[in-house]
């Protein structure tokens, strides 16, 4: 619950999915192959792409997909206005139970921007 | 659970809508009208603005909030790639159970194309 | 997704009901007497705890269940606006995907109180 | 939210499904692959896939993927009393808002048993 | 995942909130100011519009709201009987999966107490 | 969201459940009964009954459920290529915001696997 990192979370995240391609059989690792192709650029641009993935993370109220789509929106170029009309979008049709998640997802990006300033 | 059409869906939600409206009390109505305002052009432009609502309301399994986006988005000139594009991501974001409403989606659409030639 | 009447809602709840209780096993039997006994006056009047059942299924976005805790809201002398307000509390919690709900929601509530007349 | 036919459930399927996979784009094409893939005997039997299917169905109350497994779960020969412990674990984990899934769940096991006589 | 302190969720919170504060577009702060207004008095009591957020927050699962509304039932005089019937109605309607939330919220409403007393 | 070991984990949930017991009203300690009692041997094995509270888990995204499952299933000598499985079907159906969830899954399953060597 506690605010994490920047650094953090990508450490975790690293070691965890390593954790996870090790232990996975071949429909999860075709899933996770899956998981990556779907938000490259098409119809959509990245940008596009990574915006519908952090909607999707927060109205579904998982904090560490809402982590890692920021990371790559901000790794695509994503700025902060954009993620933060994203998010309102999120947070309407989601309800106030998605504000919490808000709370953390703006802690995150700031630290984001600081790191890359 | 039957495929609606259009016309049935547009039919029977503006009759839900009028007596929503009705019936609600001040913050309902402030809500509501935030839901229209939170889709305004802004960094992100009208088309993007649709297809978060889109996905949103498909991870989140809503027919109806697919419907009604659906037809935002065909009105303001989104194309099927992109809307295909949009739903793959909420496909894989939300899982197969999501594919019963993508099998409506899909059948909404192509009404709506049909209409729109 | 149609509007259902009271009447059919009741007729098609009451069939259901009898084949749930027929096929199951001891297990779902105790789930369904608990489900009764929650509901009973105790800190808490059966109005208070209808609206609370009424606030859990729309935010969980059950139709079945908001309409059943409408009824036996109205049955134990509820206010509609006291419907209203707790709607609009499970609005704002749940966001815009309750919307549909909501719209279903009111034509019930309109007939329960024109059949109540 | 009527209670629909094994036969109406069996041909709206098949045509939504026709038209899922001729609007699909690849990522879609491939995740619907692997959503029949997974289901495949391995450590786990055909029969307790199908159980693990249809009990994660009913506790994300998605009703046409509660039917589909039950139609695949007795043609791989699972016993009715085996399907309603699992749906009395779904509805311990899930809650009451799984209570209409399963009078509509119930209903259609009957008919698919007695037109399996 | 572990409790955390009466003190140090509303710490947490605050600085949180602050921050959401400051990088909220105008929809967002009118979401936040709508979600203020809906559990004034009207109809329904304070007292009864904190224990229907606490049921909203519990079925859906989402800590912080639970705290909060907690917190908030508290400080308008619901008695622990009355937050222990909400609890359990919320605990039937949304199953299993609400009992670690359970586990804690008594953690956090018997410090609550302990520090009012 | 820091990985927990088995053993705190053990012990955070005895200390939380034992408050649930002693702060619970006689509905919530029957729903707590019928909880442990759905899972008993009968048409299925406990085996294949722990599997399928693992997928419900899973899906609903409950950390401290599927750790619980996993003990539980380990316990009653579920393989390891049975849960992976089972987390499979899990991950199709649930989509991809289940991955951060498989990841503590499988760290908190490595550990009760060196303990159990």
């Amino acid at each position: 619950m506690q605010d994490e990192s920047v650094r953090e979370f990508a450490e975790r995240r690293a070691k965890g999915q390593e954790r996870l391609l090790e232990a996975a059989n071949l429909p999860m690792r075709r899933f996770l192959a899956l998981d990556g192709d779907v938000y490259a650029a098409g119809a959509l641009s990245r940008k596009e792409k990574e915006l519908l993935g952090l909607v999707a993370s927060a109205v579904l109220r998982c904090d560490d997909c809402i982590r890692y789509h920021l990371q790559q929106a901000h790794g695509v170029g994503v700025s902060r206005d954009e993620v933060v009309e994203a998010l309102s979008v999120a947070l309407v049709a989601g309800g106030s139970i998605v504000i919490p998640h808000l709370r953390r997802a703006f802690a995150f990006l700031d630290e984001l921007e600081d790191a890359g300033a």
